[in-house]
């Protein structure tokens, strides 16, 4: 291999200049034989994030760190990804891989735990007694070509570079930048041998992305990128400016999702899962059109399909799926407390991240990656975006422990100062879809 | 002290705005004592390096550093010292340090060694056996009250975070920043107890300062900083469009250099060794104007007074003043080689990096930190810019050991090919002092 110098390479791009595909594969080859120190990578980051990655540059670094570990691959167009940017109650992913898997796309998910005020698929999953998502790679590459769907944690063995590069970001600021975000997200999904990605872009007061431009940069950046190495993928940007169903909570999520699947959930939930199984059922190729792949969506979550593919995954992975019969079984809290409405108005917007922050207050989320998770606690919403509310009308519900009554009057205190607006006059129900963008 | 977030400080920064005095010093306090990692500082250098600091962070970070290690400071106005940015053939500092001396001015020296093209004082004046270069600071200051003048190398007691930032700074690229720059020489000067400063800013080829503008704005910025911090400065912009003098190589300038104290130098050096000591006559109050200064300068010149004071100050720390009494007995090599012009005309330019390149690969430089300097070898020039040359003319003689004809062959070819310019027409002979800024 040609050998580079790490200081020309950071000197090029704080100057602004394009990497070669040789460089930027030798930046992470001498990352991971630890070949170049730790403070050259974030300097070299921080010269990224200011400076910018071009579409070719995305292309090579994510190329570069996509071969870092090992690869999956499978036969067929049909292995479909989605990737979410995380937000606040969303557990779609529960409910969109299986209606997908039922109609024959093939799901691989690897997903993370929850940090800050976003939780993790992780987590929520791990609230079901028993379930394992430390699967190894052999053993989620059988359940995907015999069972069509599973889910693990994030693993060492796909796209380590990542995992470096990531927490080195996460300590200097360098999180937040399209191209670096892009060749994370890229990188996983190739190796772990998905043919399709559909991509879900929360926007919104709960979302990472606080604006639709940054939101559109981002999609446009993952199409672009998806398309050089050949994968057709499909973002949609969808709002985040409120919880994701009625339901936060690790546990109560999983209930939410239950309901959903049996197609007796709330509207928002359902809409965003269904596009985005449509999306994957279309991108993998198993239906013509969207519209025909729509129909088979619906058509899977009507007839009870998603639902049996969900308790089968749950049982290929060690849950105890008698938990999903009756999730009365699942963690649950004792104490609950009625959130009213001191006067009347339209719901007008509420602070989403700000109730992912109120979650972790009570304990259903991580301060810090070391934190324990409480699966029991939750919030469960009766009003949203749009809904009439007459004073003394519950707006939410906490589930709380005992010894919580504290923090609970500090939850509610903060949900009335920093949390809702209330508007006097009627506010529009928003739409869970804002935008849909196409290679 | 306050807590502040190393994650929030580079993300202030990242984003352009200004950091806090109490921020900055946050950051250097949290260096030394190792509660930060070195790839957030090299993260937030990055950031620096690309947003700049204002003229009030620059001054802040000086004052953060300064105060990282041991400070010294002197009773009156007259301890001065001067900073060049480093060129090839720049002994200035052997000579205008005794001539401010002899006239009253204290001059506190702490120097570097040689890297790359550029030549360092420590490693010249160690071609003098017995020179010591590693006193205590205690001694340092002893020297400077009793004698007026001393020479140390680079000390850890002095601005220690400097040293930190700088070997971060050099492996990531961001060396060439002008507020990072200032705030390490500027820490260091004001720590070692300089009450003014003249700054000898180096432009052309041979230089770190490759244009005007760049060299003007390091110059402001040096001047304000000092001003800030109530110190008086001036600033030379000059010539290093070609060596400073006639020899290139350790003893070889110590020759030289005896030479000029003698009153018998090369023009360039004894202009610009006269006027740095005249600022600094005139900055540390010693005369009430720069003409009185300059007539200083030139009288402790002519009267022997700053060479006698040379020997002082060789005596005083450990040097054998038989070596400056009798140059000859200084290291030296057996062989010489001629290099002689193929061709008549008018020397117009000289590539003069390239040259301090060419004494590192006779071994007179050093390409890594840890390589052994040979004192003996060196180039001595005959004919330099605007000066008229025969086919024949020795243009310089290079002085080099055995087992090296090979190497003398390879630098002949590349002077020609690489590093000078012969014009046909007339050239003039530059000036040695090209600008001078004051506060």
């Amino acid at each position: 291999m040609q050998y580079y110098s790490m200081y020309e390479i950071i000197d090029k791009k704080k100057n602004g200049h394009e990497l070669s595909k040789e460089e930027l594969k030798w930046v992470i080859d001498s990352l991971m034989n630890k070949s170049i120190h730790e403070y050259q990578m974030t300097a070299l980051l921080m010269a990224m994030f200011i400076k910018g990655l071009n579409k070719k540059e995305t292309a090579w670094l994510t190329d570069a760190m996509l071969y870092s570990g090992k690869t999956l691959s499978f036969d067929g167009k049909n292995v479909v990804d989605k990737h979410s940017t995380g937000g606040v109650g969303d557990k779609a992913s529960f409910i969109l891989a299986p209606i997908a898997a039922a109609c024959g796309v093939k799901v691989p998910m690897i997903a993370g735990r929850g940090l800050g005020h976003t939780g993790g698929t992780i987590d929520k999953v791990e609230s079901i007694p028993g379930f394992k998502t430390n699967l190894p790679l052999s053993e989620f590459k059988r359940l995907l070509d015999e069972k069509g769907v599973a889910l693990i944690g994030q693993t060492k063995e796909i796209a380590p570079a990542d995992k470096i590069i990531y927490s080195l970001r996460d300590v200097t600021a360098t999180v937040d930048s399209i191209p670096l975000i892009t060749a994370s997200i890229m990188s996983k999904k190739l190796a772990e041998g998905a043919n399709g990605i559909v991509m879900d872009i929360k926007l919104g007061s709960g979302a990472f992305m606080k604006n639709k431009t940054e939101a559109r940069r981002l999609a446009k950046s993952i199409l672009d990128t998806a398309k050089r190495f050949d994968r057709k993928a499909v973002a949609l940007i969808t709002n985040m400016a409120q919880p994701l169903g009625n339901k936060v909570g690790n546990a109560m999520e999983i209930v939410e999702s239950i309901q959903t699947l049996k197609n007796e959930g709330p509207k928002d939930l359902t809409d965003l899962s269904l596009a985005l199984a449509a999306n994957m059922i279309h991108v993998g190729g198993v239906e013509s059109s969207y519209s025909k792949a729509m129909k088979a969506a619906k058509s899977a979550l009507k007839s009870g399909d998603a639902y049996r593919c969900f308790i089968d995954i749950i049982k290929e992975q060690g849950g105890d799926t008698s938990y999903i019969k009756d999730p009365s079984k699942l963690p649950q809290t004792k104490l609950t407390k009625e959130i009213k409405a001191p006067k009347a108005g339209y719901i007008k917007s509420m602070k989403t991240d700000e109730i992912g922050l109120l979650l972790t207050e009570l304990g259903g989320g991580r301060k810090t990656k070391t934190d324990k998770v409480d699966f029991a606690v939750g919030f469960d919403f009766h009003k949203k975006v749009g809904e009439k509310i007459k004073e003394g009308d519950t707006i939410f519900t906490v589930h709380h422990n005992k010894n919580q009554a504290d923090k609970v009057d500090q939850i509610e205190q903060r949900f009335f100062k920093d949390v809702l607006k209330v508007a006097k006059t009627k506010v529009e129900r928003p739409s869970i879809i804002i935008e849909k963008l196409e290679q």
